[in-house]
């Protein structure tokens, strides 16, 4: 139905006769002329009609509006000197329309205009409404194509040059509830059993090592049905990965490939290589958290032994009942911050007070090293533990100290969310600036206060440090992190391969003899018959393009996805469904509107 | 941990020393020499042991058995002369075991062994349950190879060269069951509600063409709900495309192409182009069926007219109540087939009654055209009837002729039957013959004699025929099939893109307005803001594997499939839940067993 997309026209065409097909971009009248934009998949190229040069195709052209169908057949023809467009590749030639084809038409009045969408923001939910019109707009197709781009760049890497293969592991499969909670799916033929959708294809990929296949990937729809933050999707999309017969050196290294290669080929960017590298317990001592944002400084100070013996009850109290007092530096902060949004009722204070912080106390540096701070704090250091503090803190006159006392996770937890309000705010992030790094050897479990119980970092299958397996409960385990810009964008671990190191983290975790083997029984017996070494990785592909793209919701790098209310607002799912079909399921909902219950 | 793969050691590798890891293939014990076949997934090649050579690892070496995890680390050696290999890629050297690491081993006995398991066929049921097993022998890991190498071919085809993007469409969607069964997934966020997994990305693939993303495909997972039948699957794998501003000949066009390209890429062969068409009506007439397998002839032959005014009432009376008499002319069929055969109780018999015959008319054609049948027919056949008969059927001394009598679904299901199983019997099909062609020109609708309602023959999206829009219950649509062997690959149309239209075919298939818009007021919607001409296809990639694989079961082109019972043997899915679950979800089973009831 065409000769040429409308954006590869150029100079070369001129006095050639094209047919093109596509949407009216904008539309000008100018005094007898009029002037069309007509956009597709390629870009847009300008189609003139006027009652001399296209006496044919005039009346239909006065017709035309915005984002109607349109199939022109014309001439391409040379722009005059004063309408030459140096901003659009097509800016040096315009089409003569001399046969206009009117394909469809727009009924209804637009619910927001395509072409002046990005200059004019449009609501989110009329975006996701009208997806179809939100998808024409430069922005979400250049992010569309963005995705293919990134997801065909890491394939043919794979394939490629490190010999994977692609296998598809099933949507329907087994519950097998650990962390997030599993989307299940009634099964007809077998009533009152279900299926779940897979959180990952963690096991199927095991089993696929344990059949040889070596090396396997696979862009896999991923389903967890969690109360949904701003950067989670109910279903995802991962990069899977698994390996045998590899070292985590090994590992890491072909990773290494991969990624440099995708920010090669997508931006243009050599990144250095070896990827910096820091432990678990380094990320959390220096920057409180186990993905951290390593653009910019303000690293935290651990000061708890310089003020386990002072006099500050609120510091030395903590150290004695095993918490840890740290700091975090903030050079200017004297200037940049104050007291009011310290204090209660502040905004630093309610981050700190979020991260379960019950106060920030604080010091200010002035001139010659003097301190400004709260008697109590004050009147309990030392001259000697005041310089100490000074030195390891690196703090100089017009520096701000933060303090967090407590149990390590919470004082970890708020000085990271101080830390990432303040380097913004101060403007430390040089947002043109791209930190990846891994972060090694987490611990294999942590505690879950809640179910009184240990829990695994990373997930059950994950293998314990060879230099820990003495003691699981406080090994190490054989798990990396990728991080970038203070997002994880890829996590993987060496997997456990023999039964009787399985059964045992099992056991760690709660999971009786009965219970790990209902769920996982055909895994334990798999690691009977001959499992390799292995290991492998998962990278939130949807995570990665956003990043890639500069956006800051992965629901602008997804075709169709959900609100954070988990629905669909275009096709409105889910929705109510026939009697008919839950009965033949033999299933029901047990759910009783609040309404109804009132009206009892 | 290795330094090379075992399948690619050649005898350029003599002198080096390598480092292996794999599997025990099979271990042989020569009075004080050890063979071991290592295998991994590039292949095999042959480790040797003694106490002269190999010192070091003996021990080892005699404690190996079949499945055992090893690492080899030795140097290659030239074969003796006498034990050269020419059928095995690396038969030219074997490898002194210098070190052997015993990974990980076999603790059980194995449910079947993989290196022989070829020529001794294992259970289904067992290769299901022991997948991973399974996996490891050469046919199942060469299946999943094909696989891979057709899903690239694919993808490779449609974005190099014919410049498609990829884009993923949600699994997680609306119920619009139309045909087949979907399955619900409960809604934890919005109790009472449901999604649906996809039976196809059709609305969503509809709404990106309305994006003007004009080139779409994805390898998209799909799900239907059926009583499963020997290829169907409960989640299956389609590749799914959809293209705008192109005509049905482009789009026929444009995938000749891409299945040129895999069959030139997959198989060597280059299949002829243009692919031969048959119209629906002609593949009707001429073999009974809309997929005919047209490796082999025996077409069937309308002799409904000649027998019309036939004395024989079977016949005549059929033609008058507006049915049809067709003919299956099978030459040498008087030697190859007893009257006993198509008599009741006989396989053809049975055959045709399947499919709805009540019974089988038959003609023995003897020498000089003399006819040998029940009295009934003879006596009712003038001598110029007989000879017609003879000439449109061209039969011929020895033919058997078996006629086909009643409503032409009937006719048309009973013969097509029969013509493949007689085909098969007198090996008229060559299976190393290819044949893929279009049948286009489908009617629009069928009618679905349960519900008493016209039914979309492909899906209510499909377009009309331009010639017959004037009454759409009798119209042909836009829509083609392609048909590899007598197997459906693929099916699509062209695609409704003006509202009214598709509001015609909704009340056409019975939809109420108000049912068309709480299922479909999207779609009918995004028809008023600029919709394109469109139209696509969907292939059975699943199926597509299977033929390309010369296997008979998709099972076998699955990693890990379901059973015809919808049940995954290896993880024992589906299963029940914690109650927890179905509480926080707010469903329940209604599901009582039987037993039960009787205990009351």
């Amino acid at each position: 139905m065409r000769t040429h997309y409308c954006g590869e026209l150029r100079a070369e065409h001129i006095g050639e006769t094209v047919t093109l097909c596509g949407w009216v971009d904008r539309r000008r009248d100018h005094g007898g002329v009029i002037f069309l934009d007509l956009r597709d998949r390629t870009g847009i190229v300008q189609i003139v009609s006027d009652p001399v040069r296209t006496p044919d195709s005039y009346a239909q052209a006065e017709r035309l509006r915005n984002e109607y169908v349109v199939q022109f057949t014309g001439r391409v023809s040379q722009r005059p000197e004063e309408s030459l467009n140096s901003r659009l590749p097509t800016g040096e030639v315009e089409i003569y329309a001399d046969k206009i084809e009117l394909l469809n038409q727009v009924y209804k009045q637009l619910p927001f205009q395509v072409a002046t969408a990005e200059s004019e923001p449009v609501r989110e939910d009329l975006r996701l409404k009208y997806r179809y019109l939100d998808l024409r707009r430069d922005r979400m197709a250049n992010n569309l194509q963005l995705r293919h781009q990134v997801v065909k760049t890491i394939r043919r890497y794979l394939e490629d040059t490190e010999n994977f293969i692609e296998v598809e592991t099933p949507i329907l499969t087994k519950s097998t509830p650990e962390g997030a909670r599993d989307y299940l799916v009634p099964s007809r033929v077998n009533p009152s059993e279900w299926f779940a959708l897979p959180q990952s294809p963690q096991l199927f990929k095991q089993l696929l090592m344990v059949s040889g296949f070596d090396r396997y990937y696979q862009i896999a729809r991923c389903f967890r049905d969690e109360d949904l933050r701003a950067d989670r999707q109910p279903e995802f999309t991962q990069l899977d990965m698994e390996m045998s017969f590899m070292s985590q050196e090994e590992i890491i290294k072909l990773n290494e490939g991969l990624v440099c290669h995708i920010f090669k080929t997508i931006k243009g960017i050599d990144l250095p290589r070896p990827f910096p590298r820091l432990t678990y317990a380094e990320a959390m001592e220096r920057y409180g958290s186990d993905k951290p944002d390593t653009r910019f400084g303000l690293e935290l100070v651990n000061v708890s032994d310089l003020v386990k013996d002072s006099g500050f009850k609120v510091f030395s109290s903590t150290v004695a009942s095993g918490g840890v007092v740290k700091v975090l530096p903030i050079p200017g902060g004297n200037d940049a911050i104050s007291n009011v949004r310290i204090k209660p009722g502040g905004d630093l204070f309610k981050e700190a007070s979020e991260a379960g912080a019950k106060g920030l106390a604080y010091i200010r540096v002035r001139d010659n090293g003097e301190i400004d701070t709260i008697g109590a704090i004050k009147d309990n250091l030392t001259e000697e533990q005041k310089q100490e503090l000074l030195r390891r803190t690196g703090a100089k006159a017009g520096h701000l100290l933060l303090f967090g006392a407590g149990d390590s996770n919470m004082v970890n937890k708020t000085l990271d969310r101080l830390r990432l309000v303040v380097g913004r705010e101060l403007g430390l992030i040089d947002p043109e600036k791209i930190n990846i790094l891994w972060v090694t050897d987490f611990p294999m479990f942590e505690w879950n206060a809640d179910e009184k119980r240990l829990e695994a970092l990373h997930h059950p299958f994950t293998a314990p440090h060879p230099e820990d397996v003495h003691d699981l409960k406080t090994a190490r385990a054989q798990a990396y992190d990728l991080i970038f810009n203070g997002y994880e964008i890829g996590g993987g671990s060496r997997r456990i391969y023999q039964r009787e190191v399985q059964e045992q983290v099992f056991e760690a975790i709660g999971l009786s003899q009965e219970q790990a083997y209902n769920k996982f029984g055909f895994l334990l017996e798999a690691f009977e018959y001959g499992t390799p070494p292995h290991g492998g990785i998962a990278y939130g592909l949807d995570r990665l393009v956003m990043l890639l793209a500069g956006e800051e919701s992965i629901r602008d790098v997804i075709a169709f996805p959900k609100t954070q209310q988990a629905r669909c607002l275009l096709t409105n799912a889910p929705s109510g469904v026939d009697e008919k079909q839950l009965k033949e399921l033999q299933v029901a909902s047990t759910y009783k509107p609040k309404s109804t219950e009132k009206g009892k």
